[in-house]
């Protein structure tokens, strides 16, 4: 499958169309952005460590009954995936209380959260994707209260396979962000991308952050980090 | 009933104990504040005419099957109601998008939402009393999944009945925050005060502001906003 035309750049990837209209390329590029993009800079070889990392995330969520837009690898930065119109939700689980959320609930950062948290944000850089309920993205019209049930159920879904997969590699998921899409058929994926610069991911013995707040918080040490889960999860997906 | 020791002093209000323990009086102050108290002054006779405006008000949800705190007005400032532990949360309902939710949503002020919508947000000051989600009062301990559903369900009757009442004085209910408080026998009820101060009136044909956002921006006229919602009200509420 080739690339054929150029059709929109994310802050991390870029997508490009086939010679199927149901099918486009991902391109993971090495951009890093944080803090609605107000902090700009690449960290080497990213692309490649996490069009790897996600493609095994995917599969394995494939393989236990998760429906996501991932159809194969291609090559190192390239991934193959069904096209779809993203739904303008950031969908955010938070299984501990860290970033931005400890600071808007005066909670400490790293406590463990009684219940899991499910958030969702409107996806909106000018509006710098403000957190919203339900009855606001139903008022807003980009989805419906149907939707929204499902896309909690499956989200719900997802935290548990991952929060399982990533124990066995010794990691704590802390949180992450998802984004679901809709197919031609209508049907719901899980889109965009599962990756470090996505989840927060702490090593259960050490508490170290392997993830992108070492490049948010200028903690160093940030290309080793991906490296170190890409390596774990190696050993555990096949 | 006589005031006995004070027991708190809120942005609008005093709260006194009075003999019988399960039961306080609560003294409307001439005091307002917006934006979380950065801008404060005092609206003349506005505790005067919040008391007389609020028990019509609860007078009215309670004839309509709404429990609330109110038990009755002793004097032109003063109330007397039963003693509850205040739920720090902010519950506010849009009919139409206004004030900092229309920034938020990057929706005009004035339009009207296609669905209810019901917000909380934590009472908190120091925090700024940030918009949450069901999740976040569970994880917070502030409130259980049960309660909120309950919560909800009032709020949505109480919703129905005021913007009856008010479309009979020619008034939108454009949006407004309440609060709920458990007695000592654990029940919720509807707490705090019903007024110009805590919800956004709009007169049906001019679209005239008859609310505290005369005081929130400046626009003057503000004392006489207030006297005429409550000459409406004793119009049509008995």
């Amino acid at each position: 499958m080739e690339k054929n035309e150029f059709l929109y750049e994310g802050k991390a990837k870029q997508v490009y169309t086939t010679d199927e209209v149901d099918k486009v390329i991902v391109h993971y590029k090495d951009d890093a952005t944080a803090f609605n993009a107000q902090k700009k800079g690449t960290i080497a070889d990213k692309g490649i460590m996490n069009n790897e990392i996600s493609t095994y995330i995917f599969k394995y969520l494939e393989r236990n009954g998760i429906f996501t837009h991932f159809i194969k690898k291609l090559d190192e930065r390239d991934q193959l995936v069904q096209k779809v119109s993203i739904i303008p939700l950031e969908v955010i689980v938070r299984n501990y209380i860290a970033g931005s959320m400890a600071q808007r609930l005066g909670i400490e950062e790293g406590t463990k959260s009684p219940v899991t948290i499910i958030e969702i944000c409107y996806k909106k850089d000018e509006l710098g994707d403000p957190l919203i309920n339900n009855d606001h993205a139903v008022a807003l019209g980009v989805t419906t209260y149907e939707e929204l049930d499902k896309i909690f159920k499956i989200t719900r879904k997802i935290n548990d396979l991952l929060k399982e997969i990533f124990l066995k590699m010794d990691i704590i998921l802390v949180d992450f962000k998802i984004e679901f899409g809709k197919n031609s058929k209508g049907e719901i994926l899980l889109a965009d991308e599962i990756s470090p610069d996505t989840c927060r991911l702490w090593d259960k013995n050490t508490l170290k952050k392997l993830d992108k707040d070492r490049f948010r918080r200028d903690l160093g040490d940030v290309e080793n980090a991906y490296h170190e889960i890409l390596n774990r999860i190696k050993k555990i997906i096949s």
